[in-house]
């Protein structure tokens, strides 16, 4: 019986991601089909499933990448700098529109939407953590609270990524995230 | 042969419009096939594309609906009073999923995008006639200019689309609409 070392499985994990990520990005999450999984990961279902149990959760770890990614980069220099972080990797517009094509799925699959929702928590977290804590150093408007305030800056990342998803001009939005950024500096 | 009169054929033609709405609302874009169109309009499939030519007409005559109702409400009352239309009418909000499912054809269907644009644009016109009337009036702040404004508040309606048609917590939406308005007002 052949031993595969935990070093082996970690890096057969990864090429999964990658592959299924880049297939997700090209034909969709619905398009992602078993057999364009296979191609584009160039593992067996077998493989792919025995990491990663279903398509769904394929799909979950990957959006949970980018969760974790987002939440590093918000902790540190906040939910705008995600914004101008997308607005100049357009090579990762492809995969943005996946995420929209779900929208459905989190509105009418408690299941999923709770599963979801674990997975954007890291972010959550970080970009209320750092908020709280702009707030009591007064480096950011006390007028409105932080609830609000996180609200707000989500609601505009989300309008981000499907402005960007959808290939529309990106025109101005250098100077929209400046004025995004100023209307949560600034109080009355 | 069967006369059939103008008023008719009007009638026929919102019976047709409404149902598919409802399809669409409930299956998605791809999953509105044309048996469920032709269940969901009462109508035949000859009836339907009669009237309308094909599937994605018919959903760009929606969409062309739902941009002239907005267009008016935002040439009276602005862009914010759109989004809080949306807010206040959970029933519209399965309608609101599909238009993020087609996010991927905008990108990678030139023609699709085109015509989508051409069905988008009397809202763009309303609400950059109003901005521009408002700086022009001091109504507004005028440090930043009116395009910036304009793609600000446009993005802003499609992280609300987004929001809404996911089933995400409509809590603190509310306020966020007073900061955003309060951030097209205020200038330095």
């Amino acid at each position: 019986m052949p031993v595969v070392s935990n070093t082996e499985l970690s890096g057969r994990r990864l090429e999964i991601l990658e592959g299924a990520r880049r297939c997700f990005a090209e034909f969709g999450y619905e398009g992602a089909t078993v057999r364009r999984l296979e191609e584009a990961t160039g593992k067996s279902r077998g493989a792919i499933f025995h990491h990663f149990g279903d398509k769904e959760n394929l799909f979950l770890t990957l959006a949970r990448e980018d969760a974790a990614r987002m939440a590093q980069v918000a902790a540190e220099e906040g939910l705008v700098e995600v914004m101008r972080d997308l607005l100049h990797h357009p090579e990762k517009h492809d995969w943005l529109a996946t995420r929209l094509e779900i929208t459905r799925m989190l509105r009418t699959d408690e299941n999923f939407r709770a599963r979801w929702q674990e997975h954007q928590a890291l972010l959550d977290e970080a970009v209320l953590t750092r908020l709280t804590r702009n707030a009591a150093q007064s480096r950011m408007r006390t007028d409105v609270p932080v609830d609000v305030l996180h609200v707000y800056l989500d609601t505009m990342l989300e309008g981000f990524l499907s402005r960007l998803a959808s290939g529309r001009s990106v025109e101005h939005l250098e100077q929209v995230l400046a004025l995004v950024e100023d209307s949560v500096r600034r109080g009355t």
